[in-house]
Order: structure tokens, then C-alpha cells, then sequence
């Protein structure tokens, strides 16, 4: 099934609405804005993510004759508006804020413009893919920042969230600062660099751990680092201090190490002494295992002899915040600003623009919530993306997606970038729009 | 993409490996198994769910030719290896718990018996399906435990981790019990029944809430779920009350509300009390916004009038505890059991099965885990379903692994069944395994 991009991936009653559009011909302009009503306590900043798979999925959205002729078994739509999907296009604008700019609470970071059926039919995957992305570059972020110039590899595939998880995953960690993915295919689809090591069952599949280590490093000569984990850490490093100078004589240079189990920071001392006594100095030491920022943190400031780590579980679902609160709203119809005022979830109305102000120190200052149009000074962090549903300009490639996130990065306050929870830093709300909210809020509903 | 069925959805040294085992000729039959090492605090038992993925995952597995190409191009791949490549199936067999199945720690719920490359490459894709869908099944039977009767809607796409973790996250929850999906393609992929309301941006999008409520009910007259929130919950309550006749002339009858914010049982109590007040005792009232299991009890528990809810968010990232700490490992090669020894993570080795005894009361009593062939009282869980690569019958429909669920979480101990964290039920290990353990823990590495 070629599940990730069928229209039918969709929650029910956007179907169910759009037959009441099409009923009362309500097809005049809407606007929709997504943002994070709130961010996670375990989270200083986000890291807008996932803007090329949405633009993607606009560009190629429509129903097909399958999908529809199933639709219309399921009883629930009339023939009439099944054969007004047939032609259903998005041909609306999109701004945005670019894949890694660095984004607080209520701060739109996609606008989508469009026939009020349009915006709403794109409602259910537009979040999907942006809250992933979004949630896993937060996260990763926080370990490129927590171990700089450490080697970080993606090793999430197997636990996360299904297949495109897995992918898109792969891809937000790289965006947000990673070396590597273990995951071939989002090596394939998005040019990341791919990293891998050995397992265990290779190990255990030979008579013996030194059979395994000669075996596995003559068939990958380019590529050898070996697993000390499966039997006892300290003996398997020395049988690689032993095996070197054979592995040497046939041309093959062993690159690395790694360690999966117990303690990690003590085995890596341990393994690192049996290494330079054994002249292998330049082998590089690789953990993984139940890691996360915190634990990185604490491996860096202890200097803790590890080189680079394999992070998946943890990062892959983002377990301590695997979720974010972020809706796409209506903001505006026909012209007209509207307002959502449920309790606790009330929205800020109209056509919104985020402006960025810096310090003297070239430090983030503050931002500033105010309505598109008003003269604000500061940096607009939102800017056209798509225009009648066509890109505006070709994909921008994942690297340099990756240098505006260590530039924005750069830029913050220093408790923000911190793991540590910060004083929360939400933007500034200008008078206009805060007089519109007000002014709405007494209209008659 | 159909990022969900590449060969290369894989972790890199899964590819590395296999050119070592290619290299030397290690073809030999490997038995591998996939288990839980630990269970979560937060789960007094696992709902085993993902075989009929994996199974349709094995039956197609193949590389296409484009991605051998690709493969290649890489140069990470020696050409005879690629070419080997090409003509990898899995021809294998396979042994499972049937979805559905209650487990704890350490169980095998599946095992792989295949040469040892078909074994290996599967690794990562099996480990990715099993997981999040007993991830999931686990979550959501929590919910159906905690609020029994209640109709229950998975509602959870948009914050699911992608396409598939949506569409699979649909299929888990109705395993584990759910009513319902909002995940159109899921409900024509896995035939579950669909469900859905209307959002607030419908109500916005029209100038009054009551246009709105009668536009949405023309539109669809066979499902008026009427959401109350965008404003003032108890007004907009006052008006379905005031619109109800006008609709009812025109046969339309109003199924349900919806609330989705504020305090929902209070919203629930105000607003039953409008409705019956208003002649619509028939009028169920639906919630959303932040739900989990420990919510549905405590509302549940409290009589609070809600008949049916939402659950999106926690539910499919299955926030309180996102991953399992699960594994899928070699137990035997060329006929002799292995055991992996790493610190915490030693597995017990050889092929196992699950024996499990109940109790004079019809409930669970132990389960035991033993070598296959050991003669043991009880039922064993564990049962074939492929041979040489081909499934041994058709997919089971969801419905009856549905049932499965039912029964079998009916005859869980009542502290299992709590939400509360119970004591550790962990299968008894025979003596005979024991042994085994201790013996290979003596031989040479």
C-alpha cells in the first residue's frame, strides 16, 4: 500500500464538513495557521520541521478514481460531491517559517491560504507531518547541543513509530545536527550519511568472538567496528588489540568499537586503557544502549572517553515528550478574521506574522506576535513558500537546512540552549492584534 | 514513496553483516526471537499485535532492481554480494503467538527458523512492526478496561508519527477494543468502522453557530454530532435544544455533541442537563481534548454522563510509555543454541515456547517458559503460522482477534487488569532451560 500519500489519509469529518461546503457552496477564501499552543516542559525551544514533505504532499493531493468509487460504497456521500473530490486540487498559498528556524508557543509556523474546502481537506496530514518532524528535530537538537562535536548516529528505525517514522525521523535528526542514520532508505531518499556497526547475532552465529571480528572485518574492509558487548566487554577488547597487527598485515584498518550494555562511561575507560596499551590509540570508542541528552551530558562533562554514540529508542520517539499540542486553525474566512474562544484553547485571530528581534550581542532579544500587515521592526520569520499551489522554489537541500539550525542555535540565549528547563520565552503580542482578539470576542456567535 | 514495503526500510549493518555471512558462506539455519526484556511500569501486561504485517512483510520481501542499483552505487557493496542480492527471499519459517495474546517479559511472541542472511535482514522491519503495534494494542486496552461500554474512538492520526504509525495505531486500538477510527484509509484498509464529528473551523467558518449546526446536519443526515465548544459550551447546548424541532421537521434527527474543552465533566453535567431539560434524553454526548485511560476511569468512576470519547494524542503516541524495551535475537545457528551475556541484557537460549496455566477459577494462573520440545502441562502459545516462506492461513479477520482481546483479558487476574501497578507476573523458566544457560555461560566465547 502506498499509504503515505493517499487523500484518504485523512480524519472522517473532514470529508463530512467538505460535504457541507459543497452543499452551501461555502468555497471563498480561508486562512489556517499551525502552531504549538504550548510547549513541553522539557523543551526551552522547537525546531520547525517538515515543510518539504508538506509542500510535497500539496502539490501532488488528489483523489483517486479508486478512492472514490470507495467513498461512495461506504454510503455516507452523494454522488454529487464524490464527483466534485474527482477534481479537487490544492491551488492555494502557503508562508512559512524555513525548515529549522527555531520557534516558541502560538507562533505560526505555516499559513495556508485556500478555498475554505481546500484548507480544510489537508488539515489532518499537514499536522501529521509537521508535528513529527518538528517533535524529533526538538528533540535531536537537544543532544547536538548536549555533546558538541561528538559523532551522533540516528539508530531509530526498529522502535520507532512504524515505517515513516523511521524515515522522517532519520531526516529531522540530520536537519537538526546529527553525523549519521543507521536507516538505509532515509540514506537513499534524503542524502544522509548512513552509519552502522555489527550485532550481536553476528557474533554469536561464529565458533567464537575472535572468528567473528576477523570474518566480519575482511568482508566490510572499509567499515570495521566491532561489537565488545556480547560475551564480556574488557576480553573482547583485548582479543581486538590482539587481532590488529593480523588485520594490519592484510591491509585493514579496525576504525572503531562499540559498546551496548552495563556501564557504559566505565567500560569506555576501561576499553580505552586496553586500546592505547595496545597501540590503538586512534580506534574510536562507539556506545549505545538507552541513551539520551541527559545521559550525553553527563558522558561529555565527565569526559567520558566515547567518541560517538548510536541514539535511537529514546530519540526516535521522543519519549519524553513524544507528543506537542499544535493545531491548525481557521483564522480568517471571506475576508473576515475569526476567533476560536474555547477555554484554554482560544486562538489569536487574522493573518499573522512573526517578527524576530536580536540583542547587540547578535543573541535572540524577543519575538514579536503582531498582524501581517502592521509596521513592526524585526525579522518577518514567515515568507511565501507556495503560490497557487505550486512551490516557489525547488526543495532546499537537507545540508543546508542543517547550517541555518546551528546558526540559529548559535543565536540563543544561553539558557535556552541549555537542557535545563528556562524561564519560558513567548513571544510578544502586539496591540492590533490584541485589540482584534478583544473586538471579537463581543461579536455574537 | 512506498516507503512501507522497501527492502532497504533496514539499518545498515544488517547489509554489512550480510555481506560477511555471504562472504563465508554462513547459510546455515538461524532461530531467532522477538521478546520483551522488561515490561514498562506503567503496564501490568502486553497485548501482542503486528504479526499480519509482518507476515505480508516476509511473503514480499525482495529488492527491486532499482535499489540494488542504487546499492551499488554506494560502494559499500561488493558486486557478486549485490547480485546475490537479487535473488533473496524469505523462504523461512515462522512461529507466533496469535495477535491479541496476552504477554509479559521475556516471552518469545514471535520466532523467525531461516537461513541465517534471511533471518538477519528481516530484523529491523519485524522489530518496527511488532513493536508499535503492541505498543499500542497495550495502551489502548487500558481504556477499554477503564471505561467499559463506552464507545471509544481512536482520534489520533494527526499526532501519530506518521502515515503508517496512524493507520497502524487504528488497526491496534480496535484489536485491543476500541469502536472506532477517524482514520478514513484505515477504515478501508482494515475495514474498522468510522467515526468523526465536525471541527471548529465549520462553526467559524459560518457566520452564527446555529447556521452552522444546521448546515452540518442537512449535509449529513445520517451522523449530526454537533460540536458545542468553539464559544460558550452550554449556549450552543441552549441552541441544539432550540434547533432540534426545526431539524426534526425535516427528519433530521441529532445523534450527539460533542465537547472539547474546559472542565468535561462538569461541561458533561451542565450540558445533559440542557439536553434532557430540552426533551433530548436521546442525545449522547461525546468528549476529546486530552484523554487517556487514567481520565476514562476517574470519569467513569464518577458517573460523569459521557457516552462516548476521542482519544487522540496520548493514545497514539502511547505517551506514558512510548517504546518497549524489546528485542529480536539469535538463539540457536547450525543447530546449537547461543546466548547473548551482556550486562542486564543476556537472552535465554534455544527455541522456547510459552506454556500457560490457569487457575481452578478459569483465570490466569502462570505461564512457563521452556525449551519447545520439553514436555510441559498447559497451553502453549506459541504456534506456527509460515512455512518455507508461504503463511499457513488467511489473515484472521480483526474482528475475531478483536474477540480474541476480549476473552483473553477477561480472564486476567483483576490486579492485571487495573490501571494500577500491579505485581510483576513473570513467566517461571524451566528447570531444563535453566541448564541450558548455565552451560553455554561455560563455553569458550
Amino acid at each position: 500500500m502506498n499509504a503515505c500519500s493517499s487523500a484518504l489519509l485523512t480524519d472522517l469529518y473532514q470529508l463530512t464538513m467538505l460535504q457541507g461546503y459543497f452543499a452551501e457552496r461555502m468555497e471563498e477564501t480561508a486562512v489556517f495557521e499551525f502552531f504549538v499552543r504550548r510547549l513541553p516542559a522539557e523543551r526551552n525551544f522547537l525546531l520547525a520541521a517538515g515543510l518539504e514533505q508538506v509542500l510535497d504532499f500539496l502539490e501532488h493531493f488528489h483523489f483517486t478514481p479508486a478512492e472514490l468509487e470507495w467513498l461512495e460504497s461506504t454510503e455516507r456521500f452523494r454522488r454529487d460531491f464524490v464527483e466534485y473530490l474527482r477534481d479537487l486540487r490544492f491551488t492555494g498559498d502557503v508562508h512559512a517559517m524555513p525548515e529549522g528556524t527555531v520557534f516558541f508557543d502560538n507562533e505560526p509556523i505555516l499559513r495556508v491560504t485556500a478555498p475554505l474546502p481546500q484548507a480544510q481537506i489537508v488539515e489532518t496530514r499537514i499536522i501529521n507531518l509537521l508535528h513529527f518532524q518538528t517533535v524529533i528535530a526538538s528533540k535531536a537538537v537537544r543532544s547536538v547541543l548536549a555533546a558538541p562535536g561528538k559523532t551522533l548516529v540516528d539508530f531509530g528505525l526498529r522502535r520507532a513509530h512504524g515505517a515513516e517514522a523511521g524515515l522522517l525521523a532519520a531526516r529531522a535528526c540530520y536537519l537538526a545536527g546529527f553525523t549519521a542514520t543507521s536507516d538505509v532508505l532515509a540514506g537513499q531518499l534524503f542524502d544522509i550519511p548512513l552509519s552502522g556497526t555489527m550485532a550481536h547475532s553476528f557474533v554469536q552465529a561464529c565458533d567464537s568472538e575472535e572468528e567473528a571480528f576477523v570474518r566480519f572485518a575482511r568482508a566490510n574492509r572499509d567499515n570495521v567496528v566491532l561489537l565488545l558487548d556480547t560475551y564480556n566487554t574488557e576480553a573482547a577488547a583485548a582479543k581486538v588489540v590482539q587481532l590488529a597487527p593480523k588485520l594490519r598485515s592484510e591491509g585493514i584498518l579496525i576504525q572503531g568499537v562499540r559498546l551496548d550494555s552495563g556501564d557504559l562511561a566505565e567500560h569506555a575507560r576501561q576499553v580505552r586503557r586496553i586500546l592505547d596499551d595496545g597501540g590503538l590509540q586512534k580506534v574510536h570508542i562507539f556506545a549505545s544502549g538507552s541513551i539520551d541528552e541527559l545521559k550525553l551530558q553527563k558522558f561529555f562533562r565527565a569526559g567520558v572517553p566515547i567518541d560517538g554514540f548510536g541514539i535511537g529508542s529514546r530519540l526516535d520517539t521522543s519519549s519524553d515528550a513524544p507528543y506537542l499540542d499544535c493545531a491548525y486553525k481557521i483564522q480568517e474566512y471571506a475576508g473576515r478574521p475569526r476567533r476560536k474562544r474555547s477555554e484554554g484553547k482560544a486562538t489569536w485571530p487574522g493573518r499573522k506574522q512573526v517578527f524576530r528581534l536580536y540583542g547587540d550581542d547578535g543573541r535572540l532579544g524577543f519575538d514579536k506576535l503582531a498582524l501581517e500587515d502592521e509596521k513592526t521592526p524585526g525579522t518577518p520569520l514567515i515568507v511565501p513558500v507556495m503560490r497557487n499551489g505550486k512551490r516557489l522554489a525547488p526543495p532546499t537541500p537537507l545540508i543546508e537546512l542543517r547550517r541555518r539550525v546551528a546558526e540559529e542555535v548559535a543565536r540563543l540565549p544561553a539558557d535556552l540552549q541549555g537542557l535545563e528547563p528556562a524561564k519560558a520565552y513567548s513571544a510578544h503580542v502586539s496591540p492590533a492584534l490584541r485589540e482584534l482578539a478583544e473586538k471579537l470576542d463581543h461579536a455574537p456567535s
